[in-house]
């Protein structure tokens, strides 16, 4: 511990820029279901969406010391990303630590434990994605990393990689898999645009998916209640 | 598995209509406090209002192909009301089905499982109540049922039911029970108007429902602190 | 069981004056990180503020009779805290009762339970904080007591303490650190509103609290990724 | 509510015995997995293991007045099936209960609830699976209904099913299904134990279940780790 | 915070040594279903039961300090009684721990959080209430306090009061009302002792208890089920 | 998806040997309190203590099928390691499964899922540390992957990783980490020997590890009660 690497390679702008249209269950869509963090990470207010390159931060149980420091390797266009040690909910995150993160161009916080200040974060307009709002105030004794691998909210985050959010949760893409999971994510939406034009004029799933037939080699039968149950 | 009844018989749309105006909680309330699904299920915006006939869907867990099978069973004022077989929290519905449902006319949907898309289905005013927000997807490879008789979110359902839904949650109430609970919700929601005004010009329940004599005898004191607490 | 205290003392008024523009936050800071109530307690609609002096009532499980006896011991300016002598998530309180809390002036409740008729209340502008939204009713047929001391959501209130609540959550100050708390916490923003513009202009927290030595005393290491990982 | 059913009929004594030696899993999986109570409902002592007839009690949250009235129901190899109309973790059930169910030549309680006095019932060998254990007690007011269709733990049940319990959980199987599930239920576990051999003996699961070419149809790669890994 | 009082008032021992056979259960409902800690208090091993009285304990998150304080504050008779100030799952406390209360006559731990080492607790025979099992290491940096009033797992625990704990949970008993609690508990087991003999001979609680008149009052109709849903 | 690496590289023997007789709690000091799994992994029973070499295994929800395709790759002295993509609580694993790895030498079993057949796990002596216990059975349907990076119950596991699993939990040590690792825990088991046999001869943590003065230093203070809270 006690770690902080300051030359991550990010994902490129042009790549961020790419998802910055792109919902969360497309994405996680588009790279296999793969990178989801756990549903209990949640916005603090809709809607939002943000799509950047992850800066990580792995902090003690109850102790923030380390956002201040991995604020310092936050360029424009990131997100931070933070995940204590252990299962914690604290409100590691407040109002000045996001007037900090807005100075720097950050785009936003996720964090698996507990923010504050939160209707301050609302009104500035900063996105957070947090496992709980609590105003439990954290110390500042003890070192964590910054920019190492981190596991946040059930999903290993490595420095650098793609990371969307929305009113959906949060979807983290391997930098190496952005132009891949861009290129199928883009294929996808323009997909189902066809079909939630053809969903809209009264098609059927059944149909547009050619369904019927397999359902039926499966066993699905259309029946009639029993009279006596009316 | 793999039944879907395709005849089934719903509530009368004069009595669904007698519900819109009705509360969840007037409802519970008027049926003897019973039919309440369990309070995790949530709409996903409020406020949000919705009463229809149950077309009730037991799906695989993690596997939404028999929503596309139900939508097909769905009218012009129905509710979905989907349930998993056992508790699961995937993302079975997203905005392509809500777009097949609103061209039907179904007035909402009920699921004892995720939803994703939210932000979508916000903007488009389809109301969802679920129990919980994750965009994990589904395959479709099993079987479930189509208008038999679930259990959803602790609650029994059968098909043309009538469900109301609310910022409170769901109620549902039996096709039978409609006309009875629906005058006994009327004749409440009158007396609570009453009260309403009553107490809004400061009089207290305690003389309103003529309880004082009643906690008296139970063996209510009114006393002065002791002084040593001050 | 049954007892009812009628002449509790109450935070001045012009101490719950003092906090009207306090966060829970802050005032939890400035008290040495104390007196929060557990995160589970939610506003029912944001933004929300409220400080007032605490009328406290203890209820069985599944039973509001108590709180109809505890709205005549409010007076403007109090909030009621509620709270079941073992964990309920019922809907102990709705529409009626918040009108008659408003017709007395009380500022909001506070109730380690369910809250039902949230629309209304919404609408209305009554703040509530509770554990869960539930529209399941309650009965009328067991004591429990009013202005006793009791345990809310893991914090221990006494009558007359005061209640801060915002986004955040629910903090209580003990009536007789009202002052010294507001002390404390008028200083700790001043002093956040400079750090606040040092912030936004770009300044590090590592740099304006002077981090820097005592982080590298601990260890902290800044290096460059090893070129294989790239 | 307050509805007592005095004539219902029961599994037959033949078909409870017939499920005396099989095991929760094994049942679920011979009724194509269906009919299982939550994961939460966990026997109060290990190793245990009932099969019998269900009584089904419906209680009203903290009120264990109808267990009572379900006793006089209960006969030799019954089960007490008792799910309170919503969720409650009160200790419905103690020792005097289980000495009088033990009189009465019942098996055992299944309650979506909590039980006390664990240590006297682990003792004298009565099996309970419960929600949870907790002293908490309950009161006398309400009237419930015993031997009508309730759901117990997110399960259906009807007065007269058949419940097998074991340190696995617990599973519901319909009364006219019973046959059909001994059946199956037998040969598969005839069929298990042939396999149980196989694998004692070594072989893998991928042959004896022929799964090997399904495997590569579907894209599994057997691949050996990069060296720079190592 | 930091506050170690010395010279509590403990429970007089022949109190203690009256509540030695009493359960939990019992002691719950003597003293009016009161003071009772939260369900998640369970014990490490059972059967397991004691009675003492307490040393309370307040500590901060993830931090054990305070405990080696309070050790010093036991004696012969006593239970240590733990709380932090905000949730907390770490594991406080461990066999050296254990072993340094054994040589002080400390009779158990109840800790509102995690506990470690429990197979040497288990075969040491030192018996532990806790939130749940977790080898999470705590530090030793923050002062917290030693016998002042508490809250524990939702309950209020003071210095000196009486803690009796076994399978079924922890309840709590002010020192005050040890005496009167004491003769109940004892009345109620004498009166349990003559009911469960009648239980066993085969007599219902309908009859023991006269119920059966008051249940038809309310309502209560025994019937026979339709011929049709044989 | 649908990878297996064949050929990866184990912890030694020797070490697995060395971890042996090491606890939990010891291990995850030892490593500087990192690498410990969630405290709701718990063994179907106690007491049990295993170390061994990982075998990891990623499978999709519900569905066990890459499970026999692990089994095939571990050997005596592994330990397999299995973490669904999202969370369930299946029962993936049964008696079938196990008597398969114990015919392999396999030493147990650590899922971040359910499990079932416990009773006969329990008397065949093969250990299993689960999320829960679930009879609910699994597919055949998904490819996942075998000996790749996987996140088990929110902590990193490599294959080839040391695990070691007691009655307090499971904890994960890097391979690369195991020989310091080792020297460190027998260092640490032999320093709390001795300070065993101090604390079990009555001397206090106080004095052990001269806290006082730190304690004093921080502003803790002893004082005598208030004479009027006798």
């Amino acid at each position: 511990m006690g770690v902080v690497v300051t030359d991550i390679v990010r994902v490129s702008s042009s790549h961020v820029d790419g998802f910055d249209s792109l919902g969360v269950a497309t994405v996680h869509e588009a790279q296999g279901r793969t990178g989801l963090m756990a549903p209990y990470m949640r916005p603090i207010y809709r809607p939002a969406h943000i799509a950047g390159s992850a800066v990580t931060c792995s902090v003690a149980p109850g102790d923030n010391w380390m956002i201040h420091v991995a604020v310092e390797q936050c360029k424009p266009g990131d997100v931070l990303v933070v995940a204590p040690t252990r299962p914690c909910e604290d409100g590691y995150f407040g109002d000045l630590l996001a007037t900090s993160l807005m100075a720097r161009g950050v785009r936003g916080l996720v964090i698996d434990a507990g923010v504050r200040d939160i209707a301050t974060l609302t009104e500035a307009g900063f996105p957070v994605w947090s496992k709980t709002v609590f105003a439990q105030g954290t110390v500042k004794e003890t070192l964590g990393d910054v920019n190492v691998p981190i596991v946040c909210a059930g999903t290993a985050v490595n420095p650098g990689d793609l990371v969307v959010a929305d009113d959906d949760g949060v979807v983290v893409v391997a930098r190496e898999a952005c132009e891949s999971v861009l290129k199928k994510a883009k294929a996808r939406e323009e997909n189902e645009e066809t079909k939630r034009r053809r969903f809209a004029a009264g098609e059927l799933g059944l149909d547009i998916y050619n369904m019927r037939e397999r359902l039926a080699a499966k066993g699905l039968k259309y029946v009639r209640r029993k009279k006596t149950t009316e």
